[in-house]
C-alpha cells in the first residue's frame, strides 16, 4: 500500500460536521491501491476495563482523481464527540492510519487517533436552505433593457447599436429589467445576481463613488424598491454586488487625502506609503491591481469597517435585499469578513452570501465567513471539455471528482457554479459557435450539485469575447434569439425544479470516462432514484451499452433538447 | 517521481504569513523522491506582453519524516500578493505542481497556480512577543505550600503527612506561593500557569461554583492581588485556568435548573435533553465526558457568552493576569472563542492565550483564536523516547520532524510545551526513576522551540504516578530535593536565556537518528551561529566523529550535569 499518499486531517474537506449531528469523514488514498476502507471510531470518553471503546464502519469510494481515491463516510456520534483512525486493505496487508501516523495493529493510546472534538451547533457551515434549489440569473445592468429613456446618462447610444467598449453607455436600467421579469420567470429563475449598481462613472460601476446611493442612470431608490418588489412577487431572489475590496478614485473619502494630504481625516482608511499621495505615474498607495483609481480599503480601520457595514445592513434593511456578492473577496481580511458575516445574517438570517474567489477557498467557507465561492475550478474544468475540448474525456472526470472533494457536500450544494460572467468570454464563443457544445454545457451545468447561474443573454445564444465583448445590450428582438436554445435551457430548468434527483438533492459520481470515443458518464442518485446521464462530446454518433453500467432495468431518455 | 505523495494547500502551516510582509511555504514530498524543489511565484496583476511575470527561488529541505521530506521557502512579495506553483526535480525528471494538479511543462494560466490572495495585518497570527522568552513553571495550588494555615479548610491534612488522594486537602494557598517566589526566581522562570484557584470544592478546582471569587481556601482577591504584583515585580507572569466548557454542580445557574426545572431562567445556559433534569443515574444532559457534575455550558447562548466574557475581562482589568489557559478548549465552540479572544486582547494586548487540546490543534492557531496549545504530540515523542525508551531514535527524529511541520514557525515558538502536567505521571515516574533521563528529558525540552512549561517539583526530582500520584505536596525540605537536579534546570534555563541560538531564536533541524547506538543528534542555528547538540539515549559511552557532521571548527562542551 503506498502510504505516503494517504492523507486525511480534520477541520475542513476531510472532516466536517454536515449538520449538527451528523460528521463527514473523508480519506484520500492513492487511486486503485486501497481495496477497502474501514472508520473505526468511538467517543473519547467511553472506556470500559482500561479499553476505549470503539465501533467499525465500512466506507464508501466516492471518487477517483488521476492521482488518488476518495473514501466517504457519514457518522451520527451520540453525544457529538469522536476520535477516530482508518483501517486500510489490500490484498496483501491491513495497516492503520490515525494522526500519530500508520501502524500495522490498531495503536492502542487514543490520543494517536484523529479527533473531532464535539459537533457544536455554532460553528456548523448553515448556508440559507432556498440557495439549494435556486438557479441565478447575472444582470450587467448596464447592458440588460433601457426601460426609462429619461434617466440615460449624456451620450447613451441606441441599445445594440454598436459593439460594447469599455467605456460607451446604452442606457440599460432597473425599469428595463422590471419590464422583462416575464422573461426571466419563463426561463425557470431564482434570483438574481445584479453587478454594481451604486453611484459610480463607468459602465460597469465596480469604482463606486458613493455606497449608500443608486447611480442615476438605473433609476432611484423608489425603483430599485419597486424593483426588489415585483421580482419578490414572482419568487425571485435578488443580490447586490459588494465592492469592499477598493472604493472608486471619486470616493469623497479618497479625494478628500487628494485635497488635504496629510490633514485628512480619511488618510487611514487607505493604505498610503508616503506623501504627497499621486495616482500618476504609479500609485503611491495599495490598489486593486495596479489600477490607481482603485484605492484599497483599509477594512482594519474601525471607522471602514463600521461605514462598509452599515452599507451592508443598510440594503438589507431598507430595501429587502436577499444576498451580496462580494468583488475581489480574497484580497479583504478574514477579520472583516467575520463581522460581515455577523451584521448580515443579524440584518437577515437567510441571506447569502458570495465571495468572488478564483482559486481554492477552503478558508472562507468554514461556517464563519461565505456561503458560498463563485466556483470557477467548476468553471474551467466544463469549458476546458465540453466548450473547448482541449481536454479529454478521463482529465475532465478527474477535475470534476476533485473539484467535488475540495470542499464539504453542503459548501458543494450551494457552490455558486458558473460558465461565464461579465469577467469572461461567453460561452457560444468559447465554444466556437457550436450550439451543441453550448446545449452540452448547460446539460452539465443544470444537473450538477450546486447552484447554477445563467449569464444574461447566453440563454438566447449571445456570442462576445472577452469584456468588453462579453457586455454587449441584450437581444429582444426574438427573431434575432436562439429560441431553441432558450426551451432547451428552460425544459433544463423544469427538470431541475420537479425532479430532485436530477437537481441539488442527489449525489454525483462519475461512472465512465472514455477517452477514445470523447464521451462520459455520469450518474445522480439517491436511496430511491438513480439517473444516468451520457454526454457524448464528439460529433460521431455514440453507442453505449449501459447494461455494462447497471443491471437495473432502465428507462431511456434522450436528451436531444 | 512520486506524484501522489506531494501536497500543499494553503492558509495553514503550508502557507501562512509569518509577518506582515513575509509568506512562508512548505512543500510535503516522498521522503528521499525528490533531489531539488523550486518555488514559482509573481504577483497575479504583473503581465508583460500577455505573459506573466514570475521569478523562481530554490527552496530548502527543511525536515524529514518517516514518509515525507519538506521543503521551504521564505517570500516577501512586494506587493502583499502572491501566486505560486513547485518546480520539482529528481535525476528522470522535471515536474510543476499547482492548484490545477501536476504538469510536464509550467502551466500558462495563471487560474491554475496557487494563490496566497493578500497579506493583511488584520490576519498575521500574533502572539505576544514575551511568550518567546518564557519558561514556565506550572503550579496546582492545594499542594505548592501552605502559607497562610487561617484560611485551611476543614480536615485539612498535615503537608505531606500522607499521599494525595482524589478528595485530600493539605492547605496549599497564594501566601504559600509568595513565601517561595525566590525558589521559582532561582530557577529561571518567567511565568507561572496556576491551575483553576476560583470557588470550587474539589482540591482541583475544575468544578466552578463562582467564576468571580477566589476559592477562600487559598486567600481573597487582596492576596491573590498581592500575588501578582510580587510576580510582576520579579518579572514573572501570571496565567490562569479558565474552565469555560462546563460548570461545576453547584454553580448557582445549574442550582437554579434543579430547583426551578423547565421555570428556570437558566434552563438555556446548559444543553438539557428533557425534564426533569437530573444527574442519576445518567445525566439527562451534556456534560464533560459522563460526569454529571460538570454540565457543559451552552456557549452558544448571549447570556452565557456574557458572563463568561466578562470573567475573562474582569480577572485581567482588576488584577492585570496575563494570560489564560483555556480548559478542554476544543470542546467549545470557535465561534466563542473568536469572541473571547477579542475581549481578551482588547482588555490587554499582550495577554497569552492557551488551549488545552491534546490533538492537532490548527483550526484554533489561526491568528483568529488561540496563541497557543498545550504541545502534547511534543510531550508524547519526548516521553516515549527519552523518557521511557519505548521508541527508537529514528522514530523520535521523524514525529519531533512532524511536530515541527504541523504548525507555522511563529505558533511552534510560542507552543506550551510540557513534559507532564497535573492530568499525567511525573516524568521522574515515567523515567522508571532515572534521573539521567529526566536530564536528557529537560535538556530537549530546554533547548527546543517554543516556551517550556516545568510542572512544580519536578525540578527537585519528585515522583509521582497519574492523578492524583502527581498532585503530592511540594518537598520543601532541602535534605529531599534533589539539588543537583535543580541546578541543572536552572543553568538549562540560563543557557536558553544567555544564549539565544540554545533558546527560542534559531531553527531546529535533526541531524542524525541513530537506532543501533540509540542517539540522536540535532542543531540549533541561525545566521551566524550553530549549536549542535548530541544526546545519548543509551547507558552505554557514545563515541561520535562530528567532523561527519560538519566541517566546521566545533567548540565542544560536555553537559554532565
Amino acid at each position: 500500500m503506498l502510504r505516503e499518499a494517504i492523507y486525511h486531517r480534520p477541520k475542513n474537506n476531510f472532516a466536517y460536521a454536515y449538520d449538527k449531528d451528523t460528521l463527514h469523514i473523508v480519506l484520500q488514498t492513492k487511486k486503485d491501491d486501497v481495496e477497502s476502507v474501514s472508520l473505526i471510531f468511538g467517543d473519547p470518553y467511553d472506556w470500559k476495563d482500561e479499553m476505549w471503546q470503539t465501533q467499525i464502519l465500512e466506507m464508501t469510494k466516492s471518487g477517483t482523481t488521476d492521482l488518488h481515491d476518495y473514501w466517504f463516510s457519514a457518522v451520527k456520534p451520540e453525544f457529538h464527540r469522536m476520535r477516530y483512525g482508518f483501517q486500510c486493505s489490500d490484498k496483501t496487508e491491513t495497516i492503520y492510519y490515525t494522526e500519530g501516523g500508520i501502524y500495522s495493529t490498531p495503536p492502542m493510546e487514543i490520543a494517536n487517533y484523529f479527533c473531532f472534538p464535539y459537533l457544536n451547533k455554532a460553528d456548523v457551515f448553515t448556508p440559507p436552505s432556498w440557495v439549494k434549489d435556486t438557479v441565478w440569473y447575472q444582470i450587467f445592468p448596464e447592458r440588460f433593457s433601457n426601460g426609462d429613456r429619461s434617466n440615460d446618462p449624456e451620450g447613451t447610444l441606441a441599445w445594440g447599436s454598436t459593439d460594447p467598449s469599455p467605456t460607451n453607455h446604452f442606457g440599460g436600467d432597473f425599469q428595463g429589467v422590471i419590464d422583462h421579469l416575464d422573461h426571466i420567470v419563463d426561463l425557470g429563475i431564482g434570483g438574481i445576481y445584479f453587478t454594481p449598481i451604486f453611484k459610480a462613472h463607468s459602465n460597469h460601476k465596480y469604482d463606486t463613488i458613493d455606497y449608500m446611493e443608486i447611480d442615476p442612470q438605473f433609476g432611484d431608490k423608489e425603483t430599485f424598491r419597486r424593483l426588489v418588489k415585483e421580482c419578490h412577487n414572482r419568487g425571485i431572489r435578488v443580490m447586490l454586488d459588494a465592492v469592499f475590496n477598493h472604493s472608486g478614485y471619486y470616493f469623497p473619502a479618497f479625494q478628500d487625502v487628494l485635497e488635504n494630504q496629510e490633514k485628512s481625516k480619511y488618510k487611514e482608511w487607505f493604505h498610503l506609503w508616503n506623501f504627497p499621495v499621486k495616482s500618476e505615474p504609479r500609485p503611491n498607495y495599495d490598489t486593486f491591481a495596479f489600477v490607481g483609481s482603485m484605492p484599497k480599503l483599509n477594512t482594519e480601520n474601525h471607522e471602514v469597517r463600521e461605514y462598509l457595514l452599515n452599507v451592508a445592513r443598510y440594503w438589507i434593511e431598507e430595501f429587502d435585499i436577499d444576498g451580496w456578492r462580494l468583488d475581489v473577496a480574497n484580497e479583504v481580511d478574514h477579520a472583516f469578513w467575520r463581522e460581515f458575516r455577523q451584521v448580515v445574517k443579524e440584518a437577515k438570517p437567510d441571506a447569502y452570501i458570495l465571495g468572488e474567489i478564483w482559486h481554492d477557498s477552503m478558508p472562507w467557507l468554514q461556517g464563519d465567513q461565505f456561503d458560498a465561492v463563485m466556483n470557477y475550478p467548476f468553471t474551467n474544468a466544463a469549458i476546458e471539455y465540453f466548450g473547448k475540448n482541449e481536454i479529454n474525456a478521463e482529465d475532465f472526470a478527474s477535475t470534476i471528482t476533485k473539484v467535488l472533494h475540495m470542499y464539504p457536500k453542503h459548501v458543494n450544494e450551494v457552490a455558486f457554479n458558473l460558465l461565464d460572467s461579465h469577467d469572461t468570454p461567453r460561452i457560444l464563443t468559447l465554444a466556437d459557435n457550436n450550439f451543441d457544445r453550448v446545449k452540452l454545457l448547460y446539460l452539465f451545468q443544470l444537473s450538477f450539485i450546486g447552484t447554477p447561474c445563467i449569464y444574461y443573454g447566453d440563454e438566447i445564444g449571445m456570442a462576445g469575447g472577452q469584456d468588453p465583448g462579453c457586455r454587449a445590450c441584450m437581444e429582444w428582438d426574438e427573431q434575432y434569439q436562439d429560441r431553441q436554445l432558450f426551451n432547451f435551457v428552460k425544459s433544463l430548468n423544469k427538470l431541475r425544479k420537479n425532479e430532485p434527483v436530477f437537481g441539488n438533492k442527489a449525489d454525483f459520481r462519475i461512472v465512465k470516462a472514455d477517452n477514445s470515443k470523447n464521451y462520459v458518464i455520469y450518474e445522480k442518485f439517491n436511496a430511491e432514484k438513480k439517473l444516468i446521464f451520457v454526454l457524448n462530446n464528439s460529433s460521431n454518433t455514440l453507442q453505449v451499452d449501459l447494461q455494462e453500467i447497471t443491471d437495473q432495468d432502465l428507462l431511456e431518455w434522450n436528451m436531444e433538447g
